[in-house]
């Protein structure tokens, strides 16, 4: 039986794409061969890269001067290496921190420029996406953290900025229509809507690059990614395979519009019942929460409960249900591949819940 | 028709590790789920990160001051990584220059240290392993390429050397039983005897650790590896599965000696052939001679026919065998995976190709 996949990352990819990525590790398009066995510099590879950097593209309708690139390490390793190829010691770059991961990258970046931090919703656990602030024009860049993942809280609209905006997409890239034009630099590791971990895609728009004097290692470059098209050396074959594929799904599923309404669908039935149920509640503002990662603890009064219905989840065939231990309760991650139904399967296990224990 | 796969990398992997890795990927286990879609802090890819860290403990025999890391990058990456870590500016690093990839090496470290070059074969495009030179005491490392994937050299001999060797062993890691006691830092891109691109093992020695002064960004800094048992942020979960598969492979067929003896035999058979077959020769010195990426060109007297032969393999279901565009003619990579009727079914057709075009 297939479960309900309510994982935080890596997270639930369309079934499609799952199968199909099964009969490539096995058996390449009947070629005798598994994709895992083939060069990276080979036909079929070929096709696989440059139908994914196209597909990409396309679904977001990003203009020329972006450039699609694939490495690995993550957003974290993103964390530095933004700030180490755009960032002089002498410039200052601004960000909003709006959650752990904000944190990490504000910490990876003070040992290459100046960094300052022009607003928080750290006090308040990161409950909130803080809103009010300016943004000074002689900074570099302003970043930003489309989605907390942790605290289930996204940004609805990206602030408006004088410099470009560097944004840390990982949990809700390719969830939604958005105007690339004021974002110099986006990244996200693929493991939340796009494939398997062990992918980072990077998009970085021609004028942030070559405007730092310290030398970088090939490697660290964009440079280097943007000249060899991604294969300067060897890239993560299966995993760029996987977002291929699922790039392949989101333009058949009607592109990044088709995703916002299946995503605003889920998120209104899930966010309504927690709304409407007396047992549970939400735990962060109602403006700013996500419609990718949907947090909710009990009620106090009904606190001692939080294990049992999590157990029941699980005997319902759902996982991934339990609440990151820095909100506790629970995390319904509500990625693009998630059904609806699942989120139906979850809405009607807490209002059996409510009636057998509230 | 499974194909005879002598691919230089990514490469061939075992059939049951890649029908396995097709079931994980299409349904873990049984349990209803993808392994692609499984969180990394979750018990099953737990118990493989520790089972594939325990088997390679155990493969090769580590002793206890040393680190298993699971990174990503491939050995491009540690190009850098290795003297970023390691090396103080005035400090001093050894390097054997055996090919592009250590000429690339070397080309990253020289920004970290000094780097003295204490040998090299570039003259003679590398068709040997220089052995004549001494290693200064006061260097921080020697820096070596076990195997030579474009040019089919292999060191069958580790250098003595009064410092910690570092080895770039990408190509034919796990090919044969060795002493790690001389290894400061050993790293290895899994595309070849391991697993599939995507993954990259950095094992490293507790006193190669902590002596540099330069700041190290965490995904940079190996003892963050270290310290979160590989860990900090998400892995590259596939990869890492499936490399663990092919260690539970070499374990069953009897450890690195077990490689050993089917690589010795493979390469027995095949440069026998080109030695005695009058339509081919061998391009590097016979001592030198690689057990992984076995190098040969048509006698000059029949250069002329290289592209018949090599469409003559095609038709017989060989992939992958047309040399590298530096050295030019046949490249037969005969890595552990790779059987011995494969190189059976190449050396039959030379024999037949001979009979017919001889």
């Amino acid at each position: 039986m297939k479960k309900h996949n309510f994982s935080a990352g890596p997270a639930i990819l369309p079934a499609s794409v799952l199968k199909e990525a099964g009969r490539a590790a096995a058996n390449y398009q009947g070629m005798g061969l598994s994709l895992l066995e083939l060069s990276h510099r080979g036909p079929e590879f070929t096709a696989i890269i440059e139908e994914a950097n196209a597909l990409m593209r396309e679904i977001i309708g990003l203009p020329e001067e972006y450039h699609v690139l694939w490495l690995t390490g993550g957003a974290s390793t993103q964390f530095y290496m933004v700030p180490f190829n755009v960032l002089n010691e002498d410039e200052t770059a601004a960000y909003i921190e709006t959650g752990v991961w904000a944190n990490k990258a504000i910490k990876e970046a003070r040992y290459f420029g100046n960094v300052e931090i022009l607003a928080s919703s750290k006090e308040e656990n990161y409950t909130y996406i803080p809103k009010k602030f300016r943004v000074p024009k002689n900074t570099r860049y302003l970043h930003i953290t489309s989605n907390n993942t942790i605290y289930g809280t996204q940004l609805h609209k990206f602030p408006k900025s004088p410099v470009p905006l560097v944004c840390d997409m990982s949990s809700d890239f390719l969830s939604r229509p958005f105007d690339p034009a004021p974002f110099g630099i986006i990244y996200a590791g693929a493991q939340k809507n796009l494939g398997p971990a062990g992918a980072t895609v990077v998009i970085v728009r021609d004028d942030m690059l070559g405007t730092v004097r310290r030398h970088l290692p090939s490697m660290l470059d964009y440079r280097t990614f943007v000249k060899e098209n991604s294969l300067y050396n060897t890239p993560p074959v299966f995993p760029i395979y996987v977002s291929m594929l699922t790039l392949r799904w989101i333009k058949k599923s009607g592109g990044l519009k088709g995703m916002q309404r299946r995503n605003r669908a889920k998120g209104s039935i899930l966010y309504q019942e927690i709304d409407r149920n007396p047992l549970f509640r939400g735990t962060v503002a109602k403006e700013d929460r996500s419609l990718m990662n949907v947090c909710f603890v009990m009620e106090d009064a009904y606190a001692g409960l939080e294990k049992d219905f999590l157990k029941e989840t699980e005997v319902n065939g759902m996982v991934g249900l339990k609440g990151h231990r820095s909100v506790g309760g629970f995390r319904a991650s509500t990625y693009n591949a998630l059904p609806k139904a699942s989120v139906q399967a979850l809405v009607d296990l807490m209002q059996d819940f409510a009636r057998r224990k509230g």
